[in-house]
């Protein structure tokens, strides 16, 4: 196959390039497999394939007498409703419990059970017990750390019927109160989940609508993990600052030991970034010019953030950053880890590393990683890595010489600091009064995957150009945050290149007070996949600053590479929260006209979020900007109006 | 279709009649179903369609270069592992959240917020309380309820790294240290099935051992919530005790009021009993001659088993109960209520009543049920069911004359209580005794449902006849005890008819004594399916008392029908207590040779237990009566050899 073919599988030019090279050594891709399964199975495609019972699978036909329903009369939206929640399920559990083993973490610290890790922010420590009610006053740090750890552990698994505390402080009183109506505000993270995998059990819920209503339930407790994973993250490692550095795979330095962290837990990759630091003389040692430590997924974003830990490449392209012949070591925590990169380590010298006792791959080296011994592990890793090197190939070394510049960071705290650089009295209006001026269109934050169905990257950059061309403000996390890195777009290069009138004068405003030793990008970089908790903190704090309702604000979000059950979870509660969702790869949902219709018409009733479908990126950015502009329309008439009738009411008081 | 071809549908008389009535209405039955369904699709059959990420679906064909993995490189046994360990996850959150409502309500009534609740057995109470160490001496019972409430509830999300309570407590210690060192001991019941998600999760785990290990935990989960639904429903409910009652169709009574209580919870269908009692006189007012309740599934084998409620029939012929016209209410609370009931009431005057926030049909009457008002729901349903009595419509009435006696309630106390009237220092001697002395060949655990892909009901009674032949003292839960009642093996018939001469002259020693107004089952009904746990009080009293293992022990599982996600946990958690298990329908875990060498070799190795799948009822039995012959010649010989050893030791020290 032709570089001219691969360049409509894939717009990175790194990954065309290493497309090349795969082809030429006959290995391979996710590219080949995808095509390898063409058809896919059109029952699959649409979620009417029915296997939660072992009577199955039960594949549905409409209107066809006998094949209409299940063996057991489930109709088409059961099953399709059923099937979707479950990936809910899925997709709260992962990054719950992620959560889960931070908040762990955080307690063996307080309790003194994890000598290698620290309350590295406590500003952050503080704002987060105060805002769920622990007494911080005079207290040990260690003591306020106990507490909120032991308050997240109860997230998971408390029994009373009380919201989750992450839950029910982090979002604004219109959203606590629509939540309760509805009665989908989880009580428990674990028991949400479970709950849903009873009501989807085979003869219990039948309901479309009623199942649909477990599995945002199940996503917003998907939400409160998150939230708390972030919250926590941030007191041991520290809340991200602005951060430069680079992406791509140029980013691999053929003189140096190169090792990729992959996954998305940082309990372990920021250790191996503090034992890298550490062990740089042992890797010189052995004749290489040091450590050169890159990131893949989102284990990579977490060390972008707060270490600078430049990005090598995304989901999609995983299996590429191996055949380079330089990557030594590819180290696994969980999540997204492809098993197809052990197969391509089978060709090169790369050792996979795996890590979590949740997460092994047949013929991979596991190392396991324990919180209680965490740098001593992270030690091992390195120097099995310093040892592979050794056994690098000369001739299988072909590093593409792509990367771009990348300006990250940009945790909620970090924007709202650059914020206050404007307006020192209210940070949060820089961004609502640009929208209420009309310098900007509004906020659309990115997050998700990559799929192939889609083409690697291009809906993520294809969009993000359209709704900066719009002056559209965007944040970003996750493999989202990934292909825009690659692509420039995390760096003045694309203020420059892209960005309408408006948004340049907005970020050119902001960058003359930054302070920063670089431009400021034109997608600011939030973080990983369970940082989405960042982006909506971000529209909480405009809703509330704006006085208005969040299904009132105009923001939207797109995952336009959708991919995992995380992202489907992320979708469901980011709708839920009043948030427009445009998702580029269609769910295995529209075998169903109801469900299809929950998800897009009667959830915007109901919640005021609801799904767009678009698998088009044109016309899906196009849909993003209408919505922006019809609820910043919807606002600045709204505002008129209040004020005018305000200074009406003024004269007549005066009078 | 004629009678001839509906007797090879299904062996219960009744339900061939039925069946010639849906044919002549032309009413569509899960056997119509099932038959359009064929072909069923070979991927989702043996397990090789992976869904857990929307690249998919993938379809693998093993050998075929390109499809023999997924597109993210997920070879064929880590598919097929994530799938059947994701109906563990199933099968656990089911079981285990009807458990947790169980606890609730313990506590409720332990706080005063259920007033129709009371502590009905103090003395199990005690016993549980004290097994978990709770104090109760000079407490009061609702203190002690309240404590043991605390910690059921706790063993769902507590998050230190203790065993769950209820699995700690309940089995040997050589299962413990089993559990502990294979690392499948859950800590929490929520946090396993959570985890497990996690763990299956895209580009998470990829190695089929440590995925079914996870498998496990959960099914460990499944049973810790199995355990304590079934010790808190005998505290809240009573113990059962021997009752006699029928079952089939037949026990529809054409001149009352019928209310058929469908599902798995008996926080209601108890209820239910206590008003339709109490209401009787509101039923004869309206021209009937009393309320006649029916039980379906295991909410009805609750109420069996503690009120003597008869059984109308089971999973796979419930809605030919509705096509007897008599029928007038079908109460559902949650689990196995086949959707399609709902349409064949939509040809009859029968309401369908859900009853759950987690279980509605469209269509049905909803009366919501709740714990605090728990007698006044019940009235109120009791209520509409004799409104709906009086639109039944005669000309439609046909109630097939088959039923039979059964004798059940034998919780393992009763069962002790039983053995004890024979030898009253060591009751469960009684049994291992027989056993020891070959009269009886073991004991055979029935439990599960029935599943299309079987004759209905066949398998459970060509399986039970032929073990009875052969000597094996015979229990059984769930469905598979609804096939038995209405096959007359739930009464002294089927001992006559049935049993061999060990067998019968077992059963006919105890009967003896037993003060019963009726002779003693050919096979000994412990309950719903939850009810599990009672088998495995068996099989742990049994090795305790013999001084073995429970891996050594003449004990066999069989699920002669299963269906749910639940019998695949309920399976996995009796091979791992040591207990080989035969399933009568192939899981989709054949499509990886590694999966099913696991599950069917490498589990022996391991745990003790492991499958035996045999869709032959005949071969079946024989695999089972291999097993238990071949269990217990070892554990004579070994006996043999110790006593031996014993006496010669003794003339030495004589000497």
């Amino acid at each position: 196959m032709s570089t001219q073919t691969n360049d409509r599988r894939t717009i990175d030019p790194a990954a065309i390039e290493m497309l090349g090279v795969a082809e030429a050594a006959q290995i391979s891709t996710a590219w080949d497999r995808y095509k390898a399964q063409q058809p896919q199975c059109k029952f699959g495609l649409t979620g009417v394939c029915c296997r939660i019972c072992i009577q199955g699978p039960c594949r549905i036909i409409p209107n066809k007498p006998g094949q209409d329903k299940g063996i057991c009369g489930a109709d088409i939206f059961t099953i399709v409703a059923r099937n979707i929640v479950r990936y809910m399920a899925g997709g709260a559990s992962a990054h719950s419990d992620h959560g889960r083993e931070i908040a762990h973490t955080l307690l063996s610290v307080a309790e003194g059970h994890a000598p290698d890790y620290k309350i590295t922010d406590p500003v952050k420590l503080v704002r987060v017990a105060k805002r769920i009610g622990i007494e911080t006053e005079g207290r040990d740090m260690k003591e306020v750390a106990k507490d909120v750890a032991i308050k997240a552990l109860m997230d998971f698994g408390k029994y009373d019927s009380n919201p989750c505390t992450w839950l029910e402080t982090t979002i604004d009183d219109e959203r606590k109160a629509k939540f309760k109506h509805t009665t989908i505000a989880p009580t428990a993270i674990d028991r949400a989940v479970v709950q849903l995998l009873h009501q989807t059990h085979v003869g219990t819920d039948a309901d479309p609508v009623n199942i649909i209503f477990g599995g945002l339930r199940a996503a917003l407790a998907d939400y409160t993990g998150m939230h708390l994973a972030t919250d926590l993250t941030d007191v041991l490692f520290g809340t991200p600052k602005p951060v430069i550095t680079e992406a791509n795979l140029g980013v691999l330095d053929p003189e140096k030991v190169n090792i990729a962290v992959h996954g998305h837990n940082p309990l372990l990759s920021q250790m191996i970034v503090f034992a890298a630091r550490e062990l740089e003389e042992e890797a010189k040692a052995v004749g290489a010019k040091g450590i050169n430590l890159v990131g893949i997924c989102c284990t990579g974003n977490e060390v972008l953030m707060r270490e600078g830990v430049p990005t090598a490449t995304n989901f999609g392209s995983q299996e590429l950053a191996i055949m380079t012949g330089v990557l030594d070591t590819m180290i696994m925590d969980v999540q997204c880890i492809a098993p197809a990169v052990k197969d391509v380590c089978n060709c090169f010298h790369t050792e996979l590393i795996s890590t979590s006792h949740i997460a092994k791959v047949p013929g991979s080296h596991h190392i396991a990683f324990n919180e209680a011994t965490a740098m001593e592990d992270a030690r091992k890793i390195i120097r099995y890595s310093i040892e592979t090197y050794k056994k690098r190939k000369p001739e299988l070394v072909r590093i593409p010489k792509y990367k771009k510049q990348v300006v990250g960071g940009f945790s909620f705290e970090t924007l709202m600091e650059l914020f206050a650089k404007v307006n020192p009295d209210s940070p949060i209006s820089v961004l609502t009064d640009a929208i209420l001026a009309g310098e900007i269109k509004g906020v659309c934050g990115f997050a998700g995957c990559n799929n192939q169905k889609t083409v690697h990257d291009n809906a993520h950059i294809t969009i993000a150009k359209e709704l900066a061309k719009k002056d559209v403000f965007m944040v970003t996390t996750g493999c989202a945050a990934g292909a825009f890195a690659k692509a420039g777009l995390l760096s003045s290069e694309g203020v420059e290149a892209y960005a309408g009138p408006g948004l340049k004068k907005f970020i050119k405003r902001l960058e003359e007070k930054c302070g920063l030793n670089a431009g400021l990008p034109l997608i600011f970089h939030m973080g990983s996949c369970v940082d989405n908790s960042r982006i909506a903190d971000l529209w909480t704090a405009m809703a509330q600053n704006l006085n208005i309702t969040v299904p009132q604000l105009p923001f939207v979000a797109s995952a336009p590479e959708a991919m995992s059950e995380k992202a489907i979870s992320i979708g469901s509660w980011v709708i839920s929260m009043g948030i427009p969702c445009h998702v580029g790869v269609m769910p295995p949902l529209d075998g169903s006209e109801l469900v299809y219709g929950i998800a897009t018409e009667i959830a915007r009733d109901v919640f005021g979020g609801y799904f767009m479908f678009e698998t088009d990126p044109e016309k899906a950015a196009q849909k993003l900007i209408d919505r922006l502009e019809k609820r910043a329309w919807k606002l600045r008439v709204h505002r008129e109006t209040a004020e005018k009738y305000n200074s009406e009411l003024a004269k007549i008081y005066e009078g």
